[in-house]
């Protein structure tokens, strides 16, 4: 469709979301049974390409090894109430009965204690003894400052995650943030480099921005808005890409990094998926995985306890996100792998992704990146 | 329109729905009463281009031949309630009054009676005596197992049908279905090819597919989504064509098929048409009948009792359609040929699509796939 | 944007309703005093584009005068009641009365009763001394029969109307109608040639089907799908063209006409507008003056006592329209020209176009025509 | 996207509202703090890109000064309650307590109370003396016969504003409106140009009306539909352009008349905006500041109670517009610059257009102008 003009002169391209595109079947199918869900990650195998969102009403200590037996990987908030707290149990009870009225402000007070650095080492020292891959998440304000800990911690898998995170931050020196003082810029270029351990890195929206953070070294860039929660960005600030067109162009910035350095970067879409569905047309846009929250958060053994709520980044001057209160449909177990007795996409992502690959044909999730999309008016179900 | 740019080098082609259409009269109006419904299909002649869709909710054995009457074909499932108990009536009744919490545990249980294969041919033959062509569904996976009772029964027109068919469906020896063992890929082309009364197959919905259904030899390829009760595959999956698209898109696969071998395959459009208005226009995209559903499960006289639910596939790993209550609005009859007292074009749905072809002008089904057609926003309903 | 493919190898053109259009400033803006809304037709000259549509809810022999002496024309219904019934005041009393399930049936039996010629004589006279231009409507299949009549009334302006209208209308000699025998087709272009009163035929939605009417020798076309009330040929029947696009492709059959035969014949939008801004929008899009039906049903003083029904055309396989009941508002006048204290659009059609048209810069309704149109996502109201 | 055909031989563009737009995130971000919000005219500097509309709910001489000292002007309506009472205070508590059935004429009635041009004098010492720059509104129709007492009172910033307003306005001497009698047709041309305050003028919607304006010798060009209450010019009359597009339109003047003559004319973005991403995309799409009515009206220490409704122009033609209750949000300093515990957009609109700016990497208000826009979905919000 190339440029759209808004005025004279002015143009902008058009985007799509997941809720405009259907995926086209192609002439042949498969038996469910057939189809391979398996990613790899410099040198990981994940069953699944699913990773659990990195919020307090997602990821705990104590789901993480179920999440990785399922075949998924459950990434925890290094920056969470479980480094900040020795036993954060009542708290995130306390969260779920607060009034709607004050539960801003007491999210603010809960997450004002500090993060205490030994915690980080713990928490991660009990992911890996349950045997699970031991992902952990931080912002890209606090890296430098939390990096010794979380190497000492035997961190498999490191994913530094922000609202929108670029390659190049703009900051001043001495400017300060809600929990600790001058915070220098970090050059992620020369900060992923150093380490050793897989880092995934986003969310991004955008072609440049994507290829930016593919040059940093990162293994994965994540893809889309950031959460599912209540950080609206588009609705605060306007400022958005619909995930289809995010991933799409993200896919175009694996392909010329592919192209230049022949380093495959993946693509993890993050946030904004509900349903089987949107976990299909995500990777059949061209995502490796997807990042999923408030649909675990939902589950009725989460920590949330049918809650969710983003996690608190270290900038203070942008409006906390509310707490909202997710449907419960099932167990996290029942979310990603069922069974389902359901029929709305919303249980058993993992199977009716496998149902989507079946029915379309493909395989393998490399060759479902090729499956044909056709865009309808949104929200349509295919007639 | 062609290709629309999602993302930077990734594309797609629109799609449209039914319900994004209207018929746009031609100069030339005509008398109702001198529009012609009949079409023929290998030799049989039927007064009106609609098949009852075969759901334990739409047909029995008891209503075919009122169907029939009527001018419309009645398919019966022949792997529904009445070849899997001996008399299905209280299981037709309990299903209406189940609770929607214990609804699909039910369901499954109910569908878990085997299929007495006896059961078919007594079916059929109860069909056959009432006057009416026999009609009756199997699907892919045990059409094989089924056809020697299927052939002694003396069905008049078969009917292989599931969510979404492909002439060549990838499986594995040994792989278990829900009533049976060890089912072996089915090559439909041989398969069709050896029978000597009609098939129709279905059903898909893209070119490819269509073409690749044609090529089996079947009579007529079923386009559409399968079905219009829960079982939402473009919900569940992301998978899916709107019908307009997948109509138009089978239309051309027939014009080719139709130059290549000389054979004129007939396509039905099947599931998601509500209205008089939806009928006509899958027409006029293309079709040469329509298969209805849920607005014969919701007549007054109906063997679901005001319910619809999906056939139950062979496969136990998608998960189950939930049973739907229909909104009752007539008798059968009223619901496909009158009379009518509403304008809502829900009652008297052939009585409607002969207005249609009235005020646009058009005399016979097959002058009618020449009308022209507007694109409107969703839902508009002409001004 | 011409055609768009729906599929492979069927196209269909974008078809834009009014509700999609907004009306664009022009440099210049003027004072609404200084705005003209007269038009001519044929030798009269009426101060306000606006005809009240042929319904008994809409219009009687008693409020044709005052709508005349606003500056429009109300045309009565000469198959309704008042030429059914000597007194239809009780009848329409009971019509405003009847319970939803009843109605149907009821007002099936109402206009059984047949109309008696001579009444339809003094109807017009009544109208005529009143002061009032007199105008009435029949429907194309009982115009010859009614005609000396017609003419023996000494009507100044004939409108011929149903749903659809055209040129050329197939039937077979033998068919039945509801209240006659025996009705021979129509040839209207004969038929009105003959005729020395101004004609308005209609209603047509395409191109073709406007300038063959206009060949016809009528004085003006109506364009739309007929009536606002409960006769949604669209719904029911799938067949329909949205009324912006209607009037456009109408203007260009205008223009040929011109062009070809130098006459200027004048077109009348038809249903389906319900506000000022709608109004001012089928004049920029090409018409000459409005038909109006709902809004003025839907007044206080109106005929329907807050009921509005379709007239029963000469159809009886048609599904008859449903009564339904319209939000009262204001008076007729204050519907047609105020005085208003609402800004919903709703009440001052007339004001609202004066204002459009000074707020848009134009002077005369023939320089409106020339506004520029820009296309806004449905029900968008300029930002 | 260009001309898109509605009918044959009938064009229009396609008109974008804010909210079928989102703004690209660039490549680089950076922190909030080092956004610079500041814009100039000529000689004023002012901290927020934001006036407070001309509305007795949303200004009066006693919150002029906090607004000011906030960063942004606000602009008092000289015709308003302030120059027409005394002491209007039991006035704007009456309005805000009427029942919605009287208020419509008890407004009319209120504001039939004469403007005492003596009272502009001491309302605009008033806002003088509290330190902030006094800015005042009038009508175009008005401000011939207001102009000494303005240009007594020391007015710092002069706005012209009317719900549309051309440059060369068609009117006829003699014409009456609702306070005066006799008003000449005003040629803003030669009137601007006279004065040595700068000048706002509009609102308009298209490239010539904007061009036209700029012609005049204004410093700025109000552009929009005007207000953003009751007064919904595209509803009553048809008429009116989506903001996005009318920015768009109206910078594409600036570049001409920049171009022809060396000066920057100032566009002020005015009415529809309710939400922080509202007024960045307004200002991404080429506004250099914006004028925010409703969300300061909903302040609970705005002047208007809780209420607001739009002023009353010169004509007494045109429908007063309803008085709408606009939902209670938080202090005017809230809604403008926080602090916000919500996170829906509604509160801390400058805070917001700060995160925007910052996280799509922008660091002037001039360069956010050049920001990359994005088509969406009408309402989409970034998936």
């Amino acid at each position: 469709m190339g440029e759209i003009e808004i005025g004279l002169g002015k143009t902008a391209r058009r985007g799509f979301g997941l809720d405009e595109l259907t995926i086209v079947p192609s002439r042949r199918t498969r038996d469910a049974e057939l189809v391979d869900l398996s990613w790899e990650l410099q040198g990981f195998r994940f069953e699944l390409p699913v990773l659990a969102a990195p919020c307090d009403s997602v990821v705990s200590p104590n789901n993480a090894g179920a999440i990785d037996e399922m075949g998924g990987v459950a990434v925890l908030d290094l920056e969470g109430l479980w480094t900040r707290y020795e036993d954060p149990t009542a708290v995130l009870a306390e969260i779920a009965e607060l009034d709607d009225d004050v539960v801003a402000s007491r999210l603010q007070e809960i997450y004002k204690q500090p993060v205490d650095p030994d915690l980080i080492v713990s928490r991660v020292h009990a992911i890996r003894e349950s045997g699970a891959v031991a992902a952990g998440s931080v912002t890209p304000h606090r890296i430098e400052e939390l990096l010794p800990k979380v190497l000492e911690s035997e961190l498999d898998l490191l994913v530094i995650r922000s609202t929108v995170v670029s390659a190049e931050h703009v900051t001043k020196a001495g400017s300060k943030d809600s929990d600790t003082n001058q915070v220098e810029p970090l050059n992620l270029k020369t900060f992923i480099r150093q380490l050793d351990i897989p880092v995934l890195v986003g969310s991004c929206t955008s072609y440049q921005a994507a290829l930016h953070l593919m040059r940093t070294g990162a293994a994965g860039v994540l893809v889309g808005v950031g959460t599912s929660t209540g950080a609206t960005t588009a609705d605060t600030f306007g400022v958005g890409v619909p995930l289809a067109t995010a991933i799409a162009d993200a896919r175009a910035a694996r392909m010329r990094h592919l192209d230049e350095t022949g380093v495959y970067v993946h693509l993890i879409a993050d946030g904004g998926m509900d349903t089987g569905g949107d976990v299909a047309k995500a990777l059949a846009c061209g995502a490796d995985a997807v990042m999923i929250g408030s649909p675990l958060a939902g589950a009725t053994d989460a920590p949330g306890h049918g809650c969710h709520w983003a996690p608190v980044g270290a900038r203070a001057d942008v409006p906390h996100s509310a707490r909202i209160r997710v449907p419960l449909r099932g167990t996290q177990r029942e979310v990603l792998v069922g069974p389902s007795d359901s029929s709305d996409g919303r249980l058993d992502l993992m199977g009716a992704l496998r149902g989507a690959m079946a029915s379309s044909g493909f395989e393998s999730l490399k060759d479902f990146q090729k499956a044909e999309l056709m865009v309808v008016p949104r929200g349509e179900t295919g007639q």
